[in-house]
């Protein structure tokens, strides 16, 4: 039997490259549909890059924009009753707090893993070109990020299997009567 | 008792600047709303180019990109079973042949009134505007505009009142079973 969440939110999982962030939301998508919600869906840095703020780079002003573009597509998301799982880097406290302002039901997940841990991993190879000079601004080398000071959700992905932080998230979402047994 | 269309779709009107789109559009929401509907949103140009596009001028190129834009949020929604009514001028064909192909449930409603009859309604008093050179770039003026050569509906609404042209479009959505009685 289809079910829809109880009401809509917005999950955003903000963290570092390679911290886990859509490894997680993939993980807590997958255990939705398996029990067979729908209406949600996810937004993705890298695919949203590659169309709506394809334009965009990776400095302040850029990821600002990136974000209020997205955030513009979350809020009507939600509006509709759509559940959004969105996974961006989103490094600074203002861009977030703006999310959190504009999105009813915003819920931040911070994915946390030691910089050396997502350093090590270098899943793309990105912060290895960033050491090196070739890409700039990247979050944690030569760019900041701002690590959220209370989010609703942490997941430490260096402590946790991906199983696990999923758990938590879907848990969250029942304990905070988004969703019903 | 609320109700959800049979199946998601994106009417998208396009028309001229002063043809009635948003005139029209936003009576077809309200039909719907006055029937129960729910899980139906507006995308407007004006609104969009406020947020999610502001970056953009009226040259071909940034129009494009414009449609290009928005085309990722009417496809997200209507994929999240949201049914969309847009409202932009969208003079190219092939930007309107792009949505066509990206979105499943494409309507195509060509909001008609000859370029004399909305440089007379001249609502925001652009075409002045635009006739004195201060607007570059202004459809019917000083830009194409292609007209729909095969549009699913077409509205005439300088014969038809707002409401006979908001009918067309409800009846032709419960005749393909996107609504039920």
């Amino acid at each position: 039997m289809k079910k829809t969440p109880n009401t809509w939110f917005v999950l955003w999982f903000t963290g570092l490259s390679g911290a886990g962030k859509t490894t997680s939301a993939d993980a807590v998508f997958q255990k939705l549909k398996d029990m067979w919600y729908e209406h949600i869906d996810r937004l993705d840095g890298d695919i949203v890059r590659e169309s709506l703020t394809k334009d965009l780079g990776f400095t302040k002003a850029d990821r600002d924009l990136n974000i209020a573009r997205v955030s513009f597509v979350a809020e009507i998301l939600s509006r509709n009753g759509v559940g959004v799982l969105s996974t961006f880097v989103s490094p600074y406290t203002q861009a977030r707090q703006n999310l959190r302002d504009k999105c009813t039901n915003y819920i931040e997940v911070f994915v946390n893993a030691p910089l050396a841990e997502c350093e090590k991993r270098d899943v793309k190879g990105l912060y290895q070109k960033a050491r090196d000079g070739i890409i700039p601004n990247f979050t944690g080398i030569s760019d900041p990020y701002e690590a959220p000071e209370n989010p609703e959700i942490e997941l430490r992905t260096d402590l946790e299997t991906v199983e696990e932080s999923a758990q938590k998230v879907i848990d969250y979402l029942f304990e905070n009567n988004y969703l019903s047994k």
